[in-house]
């Protein structure tokens, strides 16, 4: 197969740990005869210090003519003030790619379990896929301040197409896994919750095989600690999952090991959901394997799941052999990000 | 000290675990030689069924011409998909009564310490007091559904002048503490994040010998179950506050062992922050501890201090003596309700 993939690496540790996924991705089209090529382009602060755009209209236009994206993180506290923000080109990225749909793994590798601040027994076989609606909600509604700048508001919407097509994509998944769908809403107070259950609850009926859950999210974040083997697939909205999400990275033992893909009509991207870690920028300490695992599943996303099973089971070998970052604590010797990386693709 | 307390014991197993901080109560007035006297009116579904109304207008004079009010908790199923909600008279009277800042103290009993969820190493001492903004945000701004009912909004606004009081509260609070305190929000994408910034940190100006620290809610979430010893004072807007209180509550091991205070310029009220569990209804398992803890929260307010350090230490001598009810495990017989309640306030 051939592809043509944007590296879209980014700011803090994004270059180090795509470097990464870059080359797991080359072993991969070395062993199965395959044509990856990689078109960089900037985003976040870099391409602020580039041209004064967090998302410029070359990197847009890169994004479009390629068959994926590879994303690395945004972010630097030196714009925490500042007019023009990296995240800014992170949200616009979203929008204008239609990335609707951002799907986020959480499992708790067996090699790992004593890392975990959760007792082992509770996060032991936990397989979580999180489907958090990423182009609407709160981050993207009319946001309005006085011009006194002693009041603020920020507006929450959703259509009921909106709420539909990522509800398909769950419901799909979640079909081929272990066929439950939970719902996380606040439908006791906001009435974009409750038009999220009345339009999750009806397309319910096309999967009559899924069984359908409704949590609210107060008690969603205690469920995802006090039992997080309940879940399977879970459906929710733009702010609620990335918090829900974030917590749920937890149970792993370290944010570094989860991978996402956000997913549109036309695009994909795949990305660490780590961020741009700036303290750990340039020291080789990154954890690569969220940004590899993210690798893999732009590979499934194109059916090339033998080669997406291969990344998966490398990573399971370097967790398992304590080839891994200063993060997981398993240090035989200071491995660094790079090292971590030509493992993983040596393996391959 | 005279005292005229509304009980407002509501739905589920609002009135029994309210009969035992009653209890509790009364045997203060005993020892101490306080005149505390009980009146008694419906919220929720109680008052829904009584009158169509979840909280009803003399429900409201009872609550302005008492001196204190103790909650139990609301909420039933049956109003799942009704016009007219219990959670509507919970936000209603929070609105009416200018109930502010609700206050979470989070603390792990060293008694418990191995019935948490998470690895006792990183919740021994841990003693974080939230403060949640609660009449204000997406809870109380405008709502839209389209006709067709295909679309829906909610809005989310904050004041200057709302985010003020209750930060002042949890400065107040810090300043007799560990002197620190974490705004939690979501200021890389929110306006009313950015203006919660802006007004906190200004107002920190006012107390040098406070630290005030920034984490975005995402963050947050995590840094609670990774490392919550790093929390003092927890300041936050409404929604956040519900989502990451909820999550602090697994410390402890029980949601049934966390009070609550909301305060306002002219009323305070007192509640566990569990709810109503309709499922235990009735079947004398619900853990009285959170409301007998809310009593001896009330005390505090009146500056009763000696009187809310015995019910705090009797709650303590329960837990150690396994004196408790079915959720924490600690099962030497059958301990119901109203038996720890008995238990706690003979001690006293
Ligand atoms: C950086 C921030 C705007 C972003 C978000 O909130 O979506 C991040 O937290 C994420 O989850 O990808
Ligand atoms: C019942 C519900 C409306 C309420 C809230 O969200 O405030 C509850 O979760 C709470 O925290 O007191």
């Amino acid at each position: 197969m051939k592809l043509n993939i944007a590296v879209l690496a980014g700011d803090g540790i994004g270059p180090e740990v795509s470097d990464q996924a870059i080359k797991a991705l080359n072993a991969i089209a070395l062993e199965f005869d395959h044509k990856f090529s990689f078109n960089y382009a900037k985003v976040g602060g870099a391409a602020i210090d580039d041209c004064g755009d967090p998302f410029p209209q070359k990197t847009l236009e890169l994004c479009k003519t390629s068959d994926a994206i590879l994303f690395g993180a945004i972010g630097d506290p030196k714009y925490d003030n500042a007019e023009i923000r990296p995240e800014q080109g992170l949200l616009k990225m979203r929008k204008e790619l239609g990335l609707f749909a951002n799907i986020r793994p959480v499992k708790a590798f067996d090699s790992l379990l004593d890392k975990s601040p959760l007792k082992t027994h509770l996060i032991k076989d936990v397989d979580i896929s999180i489907y958090r609606e990423l182009t609407g909600g709160i981050y993207f509604g009319k946001k309005e301040v006085s011009q006194d700048g002693n009041y603020a508001s920020d507006l929450c919407e959703y259509s009921k197409k909106e709420i539909e097509r990522v509800a398909h994509l769950a419901f799909k998944a979640a079909k081929a896994r272990r066929q439950k769908v939970t719902l996380i809403d606040k439908a006791n107070v906001l009435e974009t919750s409750r038009l999220w259950r009345r339009t999750v609850t009806e397309l319910s009926k096309a999967y009559p095989e899924v069984k359908l859950e409704y949590l609210y999210v107060d008690n969603a974040a205690m469920q995802m600690i006090l039992n997080p083997k309940q879940f399977d697939v879970i459906l929710t909205e733009n702010m609620f999952g990335d918090i829900i999400s974030d917590e749920a990275s937890v149970i792993g033992g370290s944010i570094g090991l989860i991978p996402s893909a956000s997913i549109g009509d036309k695009y994909a991207l795949f990305e660490p959901i780590h961020g741009s870690y700036p303290e750990a920028n340039g020291k080789g300490i990154a954890n690569p394997i969220a940004a590899i695992l993210s690798a893999a599943m732009l590979l499934e996303h194109f059916g090339l799941f033998d080669e997406a099973e291969i990344i998966n089971y490398a990573v399971e070998k370097s967790l398992k052999l304590g080839i891994t970052t200063p993060d997981l604590g398993i240090k035989h010797e200071e491995i660094s990000t790079s090292k971590v990386g030509d493992f993983i693709a040596d393996f391959i």
